[in-house]
């Protein structure tokens, strides 16, 4: 197991860990619990797959779903603590999120998708999981209304487009697109820089 | 018309209806009805026809659209006394869920991937037409937190793969299967089985 | 740059905003709302891709995320002023509409499925849109209960196919398909038709 499968790992644990909470909080059984972390950590990257019409990568390997198994027995064991690590999800989120808007764009560029097509993917592979838990959850997606998240995932895919223009070594290139991504998510929240709401217009549609 | 084929069609009735009765109760009009009645009936396998990358099933034949037609019929027609057939509507959907577990595992087998996924391609048969209706009515999904329903999907799965371990003939083993993913949802109704529900965190997400 | 081109566009801009403004009453930020505009109008022709299994149109050319930027742009701009044009987007609306019917019929008939299989990718291509848009944003589906809407992509696709079956040269059984649905919707909006509601079980599913 490589640096890069612990770090998918890491990612999928605090993505799922994200699902499973939203679910908890709306009473979900253990199953419905699951099934909501599942989606959110590998929604996106499926919606990737459809849209590439490539298998989807969960299908090959029965990791991702071991590792939500893991994700739903943490929340069941340790409860109330794990709201005491909230800064450790955060930044496994945040590291998830920069390693899945790489993996997102690679794979788009090796089916001879141009830059922009892979920019979209990558944002989808970060941020479309979250979109799906919401839907399950039937909320409001949080992800177009708070800190600046999706937005991390485009500026990622941006500064790595940028380093391969220049001719950087394509590894270094991923490495400093998924920092880009999770610097800019930490800032967002530290910060908390959010994008413009738009002026609304109430029941005029 | 052989007796596989009239259980599929009694199967995809019972969820259409479910679907169109909890659109009336929304308030749909007769177009919103269909759809969302042909979008429980037919969502899940659709789903699974996506992932698999084959044909999704119901474009191959208008019999879908005829049977479902069919249920919104029903509902218009007599109405109010569709209620009180509440308990053969819930045997018939039982009795769907079972064959499309099933029909759902056999096809992913069938295309060559392990018996995991067709496990999972068998629940999403069965029950992830119940989650699309769900949200197409904005509702949070029934089935993760009413008795067991998706769960039954996987221990049909699972003693239809047993089957198959121990040498059972085929028909046999899919026969077994679809009578476990029955029975168990059988039992869980009459005897209000539940999972545990997670315990809530309020407001900490 | 055709005719048919710029139709296109017009639809797509009236259908990205009709998303934006939906998402600004609902307080999203300029991401959310960009995302919610996209997928309102690129939505449906995507699920017909997919089910159809060709590659994605909008994955082809930036065209449509760049008139979805300036539909977001138009909004960010004239903000209030967008209400009086109500009418001009509506017509818009309308005319994208038919088109996106028939470009969706043409698609799947193009890939040799049957007529029915044809109206419904119609339907999908002009009203599924407009279903992930209030999934998006968590409302139950508009066109599932105002004026007649998606009927009048299925009454277009009817049309359609009554003049290639009279041997109507292609190009005006486009055109007649076209304009069906984009006056069945103008008489809709008009004289308010609405189909006929189911009447609701309150509480009993």
């Amino acid at each position: 197991m490589d640096f890069l499968t612990i770090i998918d790992y890491l990612g999928t644990f605090a993505f799922a860990i994200s699902g499973i909470r939203l679910a908890s909080a709306k009473r979900f059984d253990w199953f419905g619990a699951y099934v909501v972390g599942f989606v959110t950590a590998v929604g996106g990257g499926t919606i990737r797959d459809l849209l590439l019409d490539v298998p989807p990568f969960w299908m090959q390997q029965p990791s991702y779903l071991i590792v939500t198994a893991a994700a739903l027995g943490f929340v069941i064991i340790f409860g109330k603590y794990v709201i005491r690590l909230n800064n450790t999800f955060f930044i496994f989120d945040a590291i998830g999120l920069g390693l899945f808007t790489v993996v997102g764009m690679e794979k788009s560029i090796a089916h001879d998708y141009p830059i922009w097509v892979g920019i979209i993917m990558g944002t989808l592979t970060g941020a479309a999981g979250g979109v799906l838990r919401d839907a399950l959850i039937n909320e409001v997606p949080l992800i177009f209304r708070k800190e600046i998240y999706a937005l991390a995932c485009v500026f990622g895919g941006l500064c790595y487009y940028l380093c391969t223009f220049w001719g950087v070594n394509d590894v270094v290139a991923q490495i400093i697109g998924a920092i880009s991504v999770i610097l800019m998510r930490l800032l967002a929240v530290k910060y908390h820089l959010s994008l413009p709401v738009l002026k609304g217009e109430t029941g005029n549609t």
